[in-house]
């Protein structure tokens, strides 16, 4: 295995450790809600957003202690939107990651009301008391930040609106920066929040911060052209409103690679910071090495 | 008009200013989920959830302009919490508060969509940037204390967790422990995300907001048992668990009562504040004048 996949796979256990921490408690009376949450929560997801947040926060402070609690929370709002976009009156899927999804296995009713507790969560979690935290102002302002940047992200002007454009958007309706802004907010939003808050928690000085906003928004671009791209040659979903179904393939290729170095070089903008394995995973990721 | 009643419209008016002003954004591409959202955040609501917390704010602390966003972020908690409810799979409503339900106007798709934006919009609205902040940690600390609590009353502890007892009792299963606990989750716990975060942002004591969390429990449960005993007498719901259909209207009355006189005598118990309002819109409500 290359180092660099040995690495991913450190960190990915790292990350799944701290979900199971979070997510070790008992809820009488409502035991169903929980193995719902958990159900989706531990269905074989690549776990990236927050594989992305802790190495971000890595490259700044190395006590990730005080980090895991926001890429768990990422990881929730990941979860959740995946449970509520199944949904019958959404995309109506059977099937994810090749497991039964959650409203088939638990109903509608139960499979809404756990999306809901995932994103209610992931905030009680990012507001929960910090075992590292000084009692210093910054640390707290920093606090305020990162759960400000994920719920930005997250919501009206990040996912949830994201998804929005998706499902209102059609080839009449559609045009190239509509759907510049529906890859934006709906699939860079969450890797925006989830290398943003590590850089926030981190202390990464606010050109930092400016430089990894440009970094994960073409990170997070190109992941999806990318997935397109997949999809396409699987057969899949050619009746999506994508950059391939729209510009064609060599086109949305073309953006894609552009996307790419654009990413490469924000990164590259970064002095005195160890960005080597934020570097290999873009690759990794856009070739889909992974 | 009798001063109290005078007193809660103006009230009612202060939290209308400012669920207004915080919802005053355009949304492009996405115009029909900012529709959603407003269609229901705007919809008749009493503002009973706000006006408390206002009102809690007010026994402590004059600047009130620091506490709205909390009282407006409880509103879109309730708010998203009716649309889910009324969605087909859960209690499948076509009508709330005499208007057509959210889902039957927008459809499920946005009338989710438009519940998950409001719940993450309310901590959106939690983190924004304080204008009359001092920059001490104390204040930061109270920031965070808030967000705690509210999120742990919205959440699986609290009102989603009482809407799953809710949705997955029955009579052959259900005790009057699990009863209580229902009702604690799924009603008490948004009035205590209220007046608790009102309490905490104005600076009370640790000793006031303990006195606050007994104030609220007991507020919310006997506010909804009187709910419940109106729906029998307009011959509503008669299936629906609740205290009355599972112990008879007498016992249901008593415990009312019971938890009324427990709801004011805490008030009783916060010394050298002016606890008159809260005291006289908690009568207020179980009689139902309002």
């Amino acid at each position: 295995m290359s180092k660099i996949k040995e690495e991913l796979n450190l960190a990915i256990e790292e990350v799944e450790k701290y979900i199971k921490k979070y997510s070790d408690y008992n809820l009488k009376y409502r035991e169903v809600l929980k193995e719902a949450m958990d159900y989706s929560l531990f269905t074989g997801g690549k776990r990236l957003r927050p594989v992305f947040g802790l190495k971000t926060f890595l490259m700044f402070d190395d006590n990730f202690e005080r980090y895991m609690k926001y890429a768990v929370a990422v990881e929730c709002i990941h979860t959740y939107s995946l449970i509520h976009d199944d949904l019958p009156s959404m995309d109506n899927d059977d099937y994810r990651r090749g497991k039964k999804t959650n409203h088939k296995v638990f109903g509608e009713d139960i499979a809404i009301l756990a999306g809901d507790a995932l994103l209610n969560t992931a905030f009680e979690l990012m507001v929960m008391d910090d075992e590292n935290l000084e009692n210093e102002l910054i640390q707290y302002k920093r606090k305020i930040e990162a759960i400000k940047e994920i719920s930005y992200y997250s919501g009206i002007n990040g996912m949830i609106g994201g998804q929005v454009i998706d499902i209102t958007s059609n080839k009449e309706n559609i045009t190239k920066e509509k759907l510049f802004n529906m890859y934006k907010m709906k699939t860079a939003g969450l890797f925006q929040a989830a290398i943003i808050s590590g850089a926030i928690i981190g202390g990464a000085s606010n050109e930092e911060i400016e430089i990894l906003k440009d970094y994960s928004l073409y990170l997070g671009l190109s992941y999806q052209i990318q997935d397109d791209i997949l999809d396409l040659e699987e057969d899949k979903s050619i009746d999506k409103l994508t950059y391939v179904s729209f510009l064609g393939i060599e086109e949305a290729k073309k953006i894609m690679d552009n996307y790419v170095s654009r990413a490469l070089e924000a990164l590259d903008k970064l002095e005195n910071r160890d960005t080597i394995f934020l570097e290999k995973l873009t690759k990794l990721l856009v070739n889909r090495e992974i």
